[in-house]
Parts: C-alpha cells; sequence; structure tokens
C-alpha cells in the first residue's frame, strides 16, 4: 500500500502520540516489562498505529511504532506489530465510533478477571466514567479473532468503554488513544479501591437513578467546553 | 468583580500556592488522571482560588488556576473551574476558620468511604491529627449544594478535619490549603494502616482519655512555634 | 555548653549523615509529611544529632539537624528537636551499644502494632537480620519517659533490633545511624511479606536450630569484611 | 586464573550489563537495601559474573562486579562476592543450557514461597511465560549446596524459568541474564495478581491444552525474530 504524503503526516503526529501515551501505562504502573500495547486508528484511513511485539517501553520512540491495516498486515515501519493486533484491528473494524484501543495486565483489573467477576457499581467515580458495572468477556485464546471478537461483544452490551477479558486483563476503548489510556488508568483504580473495599465488607450500592445521573452528567458537563 | 491591585497580588501568590500542592496531591499518590483538587479562600474576601475542571497535572501552572465566588462563579482565569467548585464553595461559606479544601479519590479512604464506615481511632497518629474516628458524610449527588452539606455537617460533629463521602472519596479542610493537603495525605496513610491491621485481626482500642490527651498535645506542641 | 572545634566537626558530619538518611526514609517510602525521624549518637560524647520538629523531608539539610545531650535539651542548632527526642535519648542513655535510632509509621509494620501481635520468623530473611520474632512494646503515651523504657526493655528481650510500639509505629537501633535505618527498612519489607503470607494462609515455620544458625552466620559472614 | 585479553574484553562488557540490570530489580521494586543478585555466565568459560555482596544498588558500577569460577572462588575484583554465590554457581555447573541467574526476596513471590504453595496458571500471562504453576522448592540453610540442588532439582521437574524456595525468596533462570530478569519481574507481578484474586474467591481455571498452545506461541511467536 503507498501512503500519500498527506496521510505519511497524520501517520508521524499519531506515531508520536501512540508512543507517549505509553508513557502514561508505565507512569501509572500499569504494564511490566513489554507486556501492554496502545494503538490508534488513522482517520479516515483503514490504517492504524500500534506498538512492535516485545520491545522494551525505554526504547518506543515514534518511529518505532508501526502501522498495519485493520487486518493487521504491516504497512509501515520495521518491526514486527505487537502480538495483540489483531484483537485491536477486529475492534477497529467493528466499531466505528472507537479511535483508539489500549491493553494492559494491570493488577487489580486483573485479578477481578481472574475470577471472571464484573467490579460492581458502587463508587461514584464508576458511575462517572463507566455507567455500571465493569463487564467480563470471555476466555479466548491468542492466535485468530475469538479475542477481537469478545471485546467488541460484551461492550456492546454495556456503557462502559473497558472489558476485562477472562483470565487475561483489561481492554479499553475510546474515541482516541488519549481516551482509552484514561480508561485504562481508571479502571485500574476503581478496581482497585473496589477491591479494597470488599475486603473488609460489603460496599453500598448505588441505586440505578443514581449511576444514570451521575454518568449523563460526566459524560456532557466535566472537563472543558 | 473588578479585583484591586492588592488582591490581585495575593491571588496570584495564592495561585501559585494551589498549584504547587497539587503537585503534592500526585507526589503522596493520592490522585491519577485529573480526578482531586486543592482549593483556597483569598483571605479577607468572599473568594477562593481552585483548579480548572478535567486538565492533567502535568499542565498545572499557577496561571492555570482559577478564581471564583463563594457561590463557584468565575471571577478570574479563563478556564471553567473544577466539577467540585459548589462544594469548596459551600465549605467556606459556613466554615469562617477554613482557608483550605482538598479533595481526592485516594484509594483506601475512598474504599472504608465505599462501605459507608468511619477510621476507628486505633493508631496514635490518628489521635494526633483527627482526635478520633474519622467520620463518614452522607451519600450526595454532584449538582447542588448536598455535597457541601454533608461535608459541613458532618465535620461539625468532629474534631476531625477529614470526612469520608459515602461511596464518593475524603475531602479535608485546614486554616489553609497546606494544611488541608495534609490532613487529606494523612487520612489516606492511616486509612491503609488500619485497613492493613484489620485484615489479619481486631487493632486494639486506644481509651477516649489517651485520644484526648495526644490530640491536646499535638494540637499544641507540636511543630516549631 | 561549649563545643570544641574537633567535636563541632564530628557533629556537623554527622548532621549531614543523618540529613541524608532522611532520604532514605522517603525512597523507601517509610514515611509520609513529617512523621519519621533518624538520630545517631555523637561518638564518646552525651549528645546526640536529630531531626526537628514538624520540618518537611525536602528542606532537611545538614544544617537543619539539631543537636541535644542524651536528656533531649537542645544544645546546637536553630529549631525545636523532634517531638520523639525523648524517646531517641532515653535509649541512648541506656543502651551504650546503640549509635543510631529510628522511629516511622510505617504501614505493615504499623498495621502489626495496631494489633499489638509480634512478626514471626517465619522468612530466612527475618532470621538473617532480627534473629526471632520481631517483637511488641508496650502502649505508652508521649510526653514523659514511657516509650523510650517501653523500646529498651522489649529490646533487651530480643535479639532484634527492632520493636513495633503498640498502636504506635516502629523503632530501631543499630551501631551507627546507617545500621538502624536499615533495620528499619527491613522490618517494614519483612511486615509486608508475612502479612501478605498469612493473607492466603499460614507460613510455614523455621526451626529454632534454623533460625539460630542463619542469625549467626548473617551477623558474622555477611557484608565486606 | 589467567584470563586472556579476549575474555577479560568479554568479562568487562558482561559486568557492565550485570550492573545495569541490577537497575530493573530496583525499578521493578523486587529488592530492598542489598537484598538481591543477578548474574551472568561467562560463555564458553567456567566463569560468572555476580554481584558483591552487601554493596548497595547505588554503588554497582560494572568495575564493583566480581567475577569467580563455577564453584564460587573469587577470579577476578576487589570484593567478596554475594552471600548466594554458592546457588548461583550450582545452577550453571548443573544446567549446561542457563546463562543468567536472578534472585530476589520480592514481596508477594516470597509471600506463597512462605506458605509453600505453588503459584497456580490461572493468567495467560503464566501459560505464556512459565507454561504451568510456578512451583516451590525445599527448605534450605546457606552455606553448603542445598540451595543450588533444590533450585536446580525443582525448575528441572517444570516448565517455569522460576522456583519459589521455601521461606525464602524467588530464583530464575534464563538464557541470559537479561531473561532471568525478565522471569524474575514476572513471578512478581504474577505472584501479586493472583494473591490479589485470591483475596475475593477462586480464580477460573486454564484447561492444561490451552496452557500448552499459549506456552507453545509464546515461546515461539512472540518478540521480534
Amino acid at each position: 500500500m503507498v501512503l500519500t504524503t498527506a496521510i505519511l503526516d497524520t501517520v508521524d503526529e499519531l506515531r508520536q502520540t501512540v508512543a507517549a501515551l505509553h508513557g502514561e501505562l508505565t507512569r501509572n504502573e500499569l504494564v511490566i516489562w513489554t507486556a501492554g500495547n496502545v494503538s490508534a486508528r488513522v482517520p479516515g484511513q483503514d490504517l492504524m498505529v500500534i506498538k512492535p511485539s516485545g520491545v522494551s517501553y525505554d526504547n518506543l520512540a515514534g518511529e518505532t511504532m508501526v502501522v498495519t491495516d485493520l487486518f493487521g498486515n504491516l504497512v509501515h515501519g520495521e518491526l514486527a506489530p505487537s502480538s495483540d493486533t489483531a484483537a485491536h484491528a477486529y475492534v477497529y473494524r467493528h466499531m466505528p465510533e472507537v479511535g483508539g484501543v489500549v491493553h494492559t495486565h494491570s493488577t487489580y483489573a486483573t485479578a477481578w478477571a481472574a475470577r471472571g467477576e464484573p467490579i460492581p457499581c458502587v463508587l461514584t467515580m464508576i458511575a462517572d466514567e463507566f455507567g455500571g458495572d465493569i463487564p467480563v468477556g470471555p476466555f479466548a485464546i491468542i492466535g485468530d479473532d475469538s479475542i477481537g471478537r469478545g471485546i467488541v461483544e460484551t461492550l456492546r452490551g454495556s456503557r462502559s468503554p473497558a472489558v476485562l477479558m477472562q483470565n487475561h486483563g483489561p481492554f479499553s476503548v475510546g474515541k482516541d488513544a488519549r481516551s482509552a489510556v484514561k480508561a485504562a488508568v481508571m479502571v485500574e483504580d476503581v478496581a482497585r479501591t473496589v477491591h479494597i473495599a470488599r475486603q473488609l465488607g460489603a460496599p453500598l450500592a448505588i441505586s440505578q437513578q443514581d449511576i444514570d445521573q451521575l454518568h449523563q452528567r460526566y459524560q456532557n458537563v466535566y472537563g472543558q467546553h
């Protein structure tokens, strides 16, 4: 595939952005060694930018990032793409509103995933960002579309931008890569807080009406507009 | 509202102070992403300095901080104030002795808040700083005065400078913003220690008389005078 | 008291050492805010160097450190000494082999102290450094000699260089301030590891004979000689 | 033993590598004070490079590393080798495929070791890297070959590159020192995640067939080839 100069400029900027966002994964202690990845859809193209496979976070400059089509075939860049590329690509093919995908093995979110248990919506922060319980996706083996399909099917049944893949770890999505990273940071934070709350008893429930009101407000009012 | 030069000088200094104190929130791992805020009363004025809404802690220079009146209306600055401004403002209107307010979602304090359970005074450090159990405030939805009112009513029934708002997280107050940040740091520290102590059994009680004596001494003798 | 030039040189060097060792407390996450302190005996003198009261760890240059006699009276320096000075001084008066004392409220050690429960010797590292269980000292109120007396009486009945003062936190001692800091770092580390081991069952015991052999070897063979 | 110039060049490069890899132990919070060590086999020689005993991680330049034969006798360097040298040497003598060995007392792995309990393979990451449960080795006292023998016998019965020595801590091996450090980082990470999962219930099992498939794929496909 030949990329025009205009697309190459967009791609180069996205590679810088995606490389820098991997720094948020380490800063927020969501990943160890090479075990996590961020991708971004190239707007208007059937392309994505993603981390190469098995490369240390210390060596993640923008130029290291690779470009693939939405079936995971390498289009641009010199390294093999992340071994999770197929899952990212499946999400982009089936969720056109998604511009960024993040996968980690962050400790507390993965612990809920190991038990196959959704994180209950017992904090105002969960209602704000996730709009309800954070759901669990099916057990799926790497190598075909089963991880991607499990992510998409689970997210479609929920307001949550994050899914806990059973025995595996969280995947999160967003309108762009930064939003997906924010969801990855927050899913670990609330996974930890609710875990700790549960250790000494039962957290108090929040009513569905309050959850709806909090979610509605946060999605529409919060931040700078 | 037009601010005189003298007040503007005070305000500019407070903006620097408040911006710098947000660095203590990250350094002490009390916040992730943009989820926490510090404010300070402008001494002698019906004004407060507070963090803008949804802005990253990396971008919090003094100039970014905004000034509002004590009903949360923007008076000075270019960004929308924190979505928690109404709660801070309510505290300043009703507690004239308070010069600083801090809100976080720090993990262990929020875990106690999720269960609606006060932190028992089983450490000398809790007696020193909080003078007894750290109380829980009501569940309240953002959008009107109910969070502010819950904070003020709970703090008035206690010697504690911190309150755990149910399903939400801690708010703390102090004579100035730095004291309120100190209380925010300490409430998380003791929330964690007592949580961990409770995981393997029952912490030993401290008698009311000892609590009173420790609190009295710490509030009057500790530090440089 | 007038200090000779030779003693002042020793004191100035010790002040640098003690100031720098406070950096180990923060680096090892044993303290928050101003809640921990290191002291050193001035060799051959009835004097000690200690942290001033209520001063931030960011401002702890050597010159900030104060010198007191072994009853806690200020001899040199401009700030009020730590509120724990009486406890440090009591230890130096009654344990001539001790050259350094450290006090923290480190999380896991304080959690064991809150339950009044010794840390059992179930790790080779505990046998190496502490020679057996890490003992609990009595509940004691600040303000007289009762904390110091509790520390000394507890340490005398043990091979451990650290004691968990009930509802309060750990104190540790060493031949010099660095050794006492090492014991403070290690008591928190093993307090955490044994806590976590205990959460999911009973740690396996180590026989008294093995504990003795490990302790004997570590105290005499380990390190550079 | 006289080393040729060619071997000395290799040795000097390995000393830099091994020194730098100790930085990964601190960065990943696997060690405190001086309690952990990395070694590397000198390729083609009956020699190894290892950390000196009781030296702070701040002072670990390449020149500080020592060279011993595979019985732990000092061949090159000025400091006494790590007190764990005999265990490393035993592994190199008996496992010719091993080029690097790491020992830590990392918190969660050591907690499983304290209970003498293997870490069950309930995460895809464990299947990938360890190929099954992470096994426990026998209780063994330092001073003779019993630790080394316990490591080798346990690893031979497993696909795991890491073993949890009872009441002591993890040892890990790899084709080179970097691989052994990776295993040390990952054993702590999965020890923590499975611990946390277990605190609130039973993690879901992964079938032996899925474990085999994941392990096979990760060992042969992952990374850059």
